[in-house]
């Protein structure tokens, strides 16, 4: 089968590959119908040191079960299911408690050399049961793009949103102006904030916040971001702040633009040692929250809404790609020419 | 009247000043009954540096009305009250919602020029309709020492356990024996917390601390104490860290602990720059919150609890001075002699 293969910043290679199978009794196959480029696929386009056999990337994807090994009891082989970025027991305390992402057995998709990436035509995944979520639909549905989302984007940016506090009547802000802060836009708007400000500056971008509910822009970066941001919200900031940029320019200026008692929601990946020294962060009380999404806990809750049409996070893809082009998506997303890439097998 | 100065690292003096009075007429004129001495009253009695007025010192006290402003409604002359250690107007939109510390008029007793200090005979209080609270008690009262720590103790550690989520069945420890650790105890054992592990060493403190209700002690440092905590709780770690001492160490120790999912509440005031890097904090979902405990807020809450002496904070005072002796009390708290000092002008 084709699959996607990094080697190296900048090396990312779409090559033949034994297929995938099933090992474990409890693995699914999933042919995959759809799946993407994520943000965080671009730090290691930016920074991977050479390896020499390449990493299989690809962690978001929608697909069609193909075959299931003897102890998978709730998925069926022909469900259409979505496949969360990380898999999960789905038995242990924290899968329990929705934190599938800190699963005593599981991992995230993309990382391991036994669990291939989605960037491919089809991916095993271990923990079928508890990883996959059936969907009540076909695989030809016309909502598939906001579907795929709920992989990794829209539940990462509803994260944001639920950590960062967010509810009705609060001043929210969205750091970072890529396809998790549009989804947090979405996330910010669907759980009633009165006020929602995007920091960020792309063009096509901004015209999708907006459409999505963001009722301001700011396009200031580090100590004017935060003047503009105090001066729109009546000098105080906002209730919740969702930074899903990852940097510590992008963290420290989450943490200067939180009112006082307010809280940051992270699901930006960390590329910052500590958490960036300001001074409010202790004296007005300030909230550190977020991490990896768990998204297979927010799939039940997100579905109706995108199934009914409420929201439509799927317009965050604005280009498509066949499992060949994959390369050129990287670069295309890299040199910001697409908010967020498609690929289908 | 006698009041206590600090004039730099290790040199605190008791001293005739002017007598407090009310300048604006929204002040109230306290006499001191008790005051005490804090452990953050240490760090610049470690690391001040030589400044030739000197600081006004004690932000912690109970006392007695004596004359109101003009202005003042609702404290009357005789009332005794509680002074928490931040005055607030009681009317901005954080005083509205509970967090008097970032009152936009406000401030902290013992930080600043033209608000004196509480280790003294008495003392000015700004905005005392929204900073002080009358008690239905005389102050002859024998709970008075409890009561006292409704100042500042007893609503920090209280702080700490509400910003680390206790709630009923959690597992949760206290890294640091002082008096805002043990408070932080009797908080967690209130919310109803099912294991409450004590990371401290002084003996008479552990003492206290099972009395409190710690059901674990664990005495070792950094690494060895990690993994201390993750045996005794089943190998993840707490749901609610209290850090109650504020070094980059019990910081890094607080996030290591911490289980999956949890909180870390933050009262110790930070002595590091950023909040220190740890690879869990992210990836492990791992909340960080806290700051100065808005214990005005709190007094409410708390109060029946002391005067039905169902929690004994009180207990954590095991020495006390007369105004005059106050530099002792300093000296014996830093040589851990002493738990908390309560000073009886």
């Amino acid at each position: 089968m084709r699959a996607t293969i990094m080697y190296r910043a900048g090396d990312v290679r779409v090559e033949d590959v034994p297929d995938a199978a099933i090992i474990n009794p409890t693995d699914a196959l999933v042919r995959i119908t759809r799946a993407c480029i994520c943000g965080s696929d671009l730090w290691p386009y930016k920074d991977m040191q050479p390896a020499e056999k390449g990493r299989a990337m690809g962690h978001e994807a929608i697909g069609v079960v193909e075959a299931v090994g003897k102890d998978v009891g709730k998925i069926k082989k022909g469900d259409f299911v979505v496949m969360p970025f990380a898999f999960s027991d789905g038995d242990c305390p924290f899968c329990h408690e929705g934190l599938q992402t800190s699963c005593v057995h599981g991992g995230f998709f993309g990382f391991s050399e036994s669990v291939g990436g989605a960037q491919a035509e089809a991916i095993r995944i271990p923990f079928a049961d508890g990883t996959l979520f059936a969907l009540p639909v076909r695989e030809d549905n016309a909502l598939v793009a906001s579907l795929l989302t709920l992989s990794d984007v829209m539940g990462t940016g509803h994260h944001a949103a639920v950590t960062a506090r967010v509810s009705r009547g609060k001043k929210v802000a969205v750091v970072g102006d890529g396809a998790v802060g549009l989804c947090g836009v979405i996330a910010a708007k669907r759980l009633g904030a009165e006020q929602i400000i995007l920091l960020g500056r792309h063009p096509a971008r901004i015209a999708l916040a907006k459409e999505f509910g963001a009722t301001d822009i700011v396009s200031e970066r580090g100590d004017e971001a935060v003047e503009r941001v105090r001066k729109i919200t009546g000098g105080f900031g906002v209730h919740s702040v969702l930074e899903s940029v990852g940097t510590e320019q992008s963290m420290l200026t989450a943490l200067n633009i939180t009112r006082p008692g307010g809280a940051v929601g992270r699901v930006g990946v960390p590329h910052y040692e500590g958490i960036p020294p300001s001074q409010p962060t202790f004296y007005q009380n300030i909230t550190i929250s977020g991490g990896p999404a768990p998204v297979r806990a927010y799939i039940a809750e997100l579905l109706p809404d995108v199934l009914e049409g409420r929201i439509q996070p799927g317009r965050v893809f604005d280009r498509v790609v066949g499992i060949d082009e994959v390369p050129d998506g990287y670069r295309a997303m890299d040199k910001r020419e697409a908010i967020k890439v498609m690929v289908k097998p």
